[in-house]
């Protein structure tokens, strides 16, 4: 992968984990850029941030139309931040949208792409038969009363056959984090509607030691909504400042989203995290002053499913794993978690 | 004012809060609203939210144009998102921007106002002494280096002189606690921007106790990018709930704000928040068995000023009041706090 050849080439965690998402982001099987799915009105709006943990800045943008990779314009708008003010005194934005945002990124250098390039035929049938199913949910309605229509059970097409928003979480090799995520957003969203994957805390978090133990990197995925009121993204990077990392975020799946008071009243919550945490440790013997990063990655959702693909710069490819929910359980009550250890040797 | 009339009526504190905002907006003296700065184009682009502490939902618009108050459309994606599910299982909306969030606001009856009128002589004159301010800063950088363009001192025209974004926090009889925010951004802002005012924990942040000890709602304003990275509304919330509010006020300002890791390398922190909260308490004797709630309302500040105005269903008017920092303190690294308690009688 792009990332990885970024970090042996000495890249550091931010820049690789905008490497990552341009992959994703250009798959036309993923919700994210190219063959994202389409909002109400037939267009593609985009939302996408990124997060480093070294610096503590951030970037993003929402419901961006005509550009490839909104990931792209995310990280500019970041590493601009990080140049200090504009003239005449004025703050450089982290957050912008819509076509304010695309000219942006059009003025800073990032190509224009005609946004019926980024529809696929994947994206445009799907657009049609959920067009089909929404003149029919709202034709059934008809007579019926609101309270009822408002709880129309037919759902669209989001994440069910197609695949959804993509995100990555990086540790370099100084022990740096950095997070990302993009989306296209719900199938038939309001145009206009951003998602979590624009909102800071909820899509994407990355945070390094400081004064704490641990080194955090989380990015979400699933339904925006419940993904921005729970705040999932930071909520599991604050749980995983305890020791055991596995515990912590189950406890953080458990309390701060399935059962988060944010939602009460939700019958299924959505979601699923990338985690990745890291601590320096030496290496035995300590003699030698070799000192080490222990990488901990995990993983847990409450969607029926979830992709998940690892790599470090020793493997010479990705795992991919498709995770499933345990048999007989109910997707957004039940949870599954897994993930794994490793130690990477860093020389002084 | 219009929200305590309101609350007298029986409101509850979400639809008070939505009120307060209102008035203020229209007040052609605030940057919220009528009034509002404009952007580097020369155009209106309102960021606006509110949470309602009772039932935890959130409903805000970012950067949208050619609608007077923006509150009540972040007030109506609340109350939409409260009845459930649209058509064909499709979650609604919490968070709208730009054109789509105008045509939403216009799709459920809120009337559009050209933005000619919402632009007032105040706000183009400055727009017009911005615009050669930086055209002048940016000519005397010709020839300089980069760095020192990204340094330029010469500030553009916000917050002084003319007023900032408006919030407020109420409480209403049943103890339900509400907060909201309106702003039209920074001025000379790039188009698309989206400030605190639409971020969700960063701009208004309003949850009842629940398990927690205390109620709490909290309004921010000030540099929308600092607020945004340092979640402050949020910040103060969970802080709010340790027992001493100065003191915790007090840290929450001086630790997640002004010496927020977040904001490491900025060397002026700017930011308000007003902030109220609440318990039950048992009047004595209590063998009368009449209950109160005991209502702390606090602002803290590092911008030089703050308004604050303040009041109860049991004043007839509200009392008003200019905080200021120390005489010889530092804006952006010092900060003013002050506020009060009452307490307000509600029969069983």
């Amino acid at each position: 992968m792009q990332a990885v050849d970024r970090l042996k080439a000495g890249a550091l965690a931010a820049e690789a984990v905008a490497a990552a998402l341009v992959e994703l982001e250009d798959s036309p099987f993923t919700n994210a850029g190219m063959g994202s799915n389409l909002n109400l009105s037939g267009e593609i709006e985009c939302d996408a941030s990124i997060m480093d943990g070294k610096s503590l800045h951030y970037g993003a943008v929402g419901a961006i139309s005509g550009i490839k990779n909104p990931v792209l314009v995310a990280n500019r708008l970041l590493s601009e931040a990080q140049k200090g003010k504009l003239s005449a005194g004025r703050i450089p934005p982290c957050f912008l949208v819509g076509r304010g945002a695309h000219d942006w990124a059009v003025g800073h250098g990032i190509p224009p792409c005609p946004s019926e390039k980024m529809a696929t035929k994947f994206s445009l049938s799907a657009y049609k038969r959920n067009k089909r199913k929404m003149a029919l949910a709202e034709k059934m309605d008809t007579g019926h009363n609101h309270a009822k229509k408002r709880r129309q059970s037919s759902e669209t097409e989001n994440g069910s056959g197609c695949l959804d928003t993509v995100g990555a979480v990086v540790v370099d090799s100084e022990g740096n984090v950095a997070a990302a995520v993009s989306s296209g957003g719900l199938a038939m969203k309001h145009p206009g509607r951003v998602g979590q994957a624009a909102h800071y805390g909820c899509g994407c978090w990355a945070e390094n030691a400081f004064n704490n133990p641990y080194s955090t990197a989380v990015s979400t995925s699933g339904c925006g909504e419940h993904l921005i009121r729970t705040m999932l993204a930071r909520e599991c990077s604050a749980a995983l400042q305890s020791e055991d990392a596995h515990k912590a975020l189950l406890e953080a799946m458990q309390n701060k989203f399935i059962s988060s008071p944010f939602l009460a009243g939700e019958d299924r919550v959505l979601g699923g995290v990338i985690v990745l945490r890291c601590c320096r440790c030496v290496e035995s013997p300590p003699s030698q002053n070799i000192q080490g990063i222990l990488v901990e990655f995990l993983w847990s959702h409450t969607t029926e499913s979830m992709c998940v693909g690892y790599m470090s710069a020793q493997d010479s490819k990705a795992k991919t794993h498709i995770s499933r929910l345990p048999p007989g359980t109910v997707p957004g009550q039940c949870l599954a978690i897994e993930g794994g250890v490793c130690r990477l040797s860093v020389a002084e």
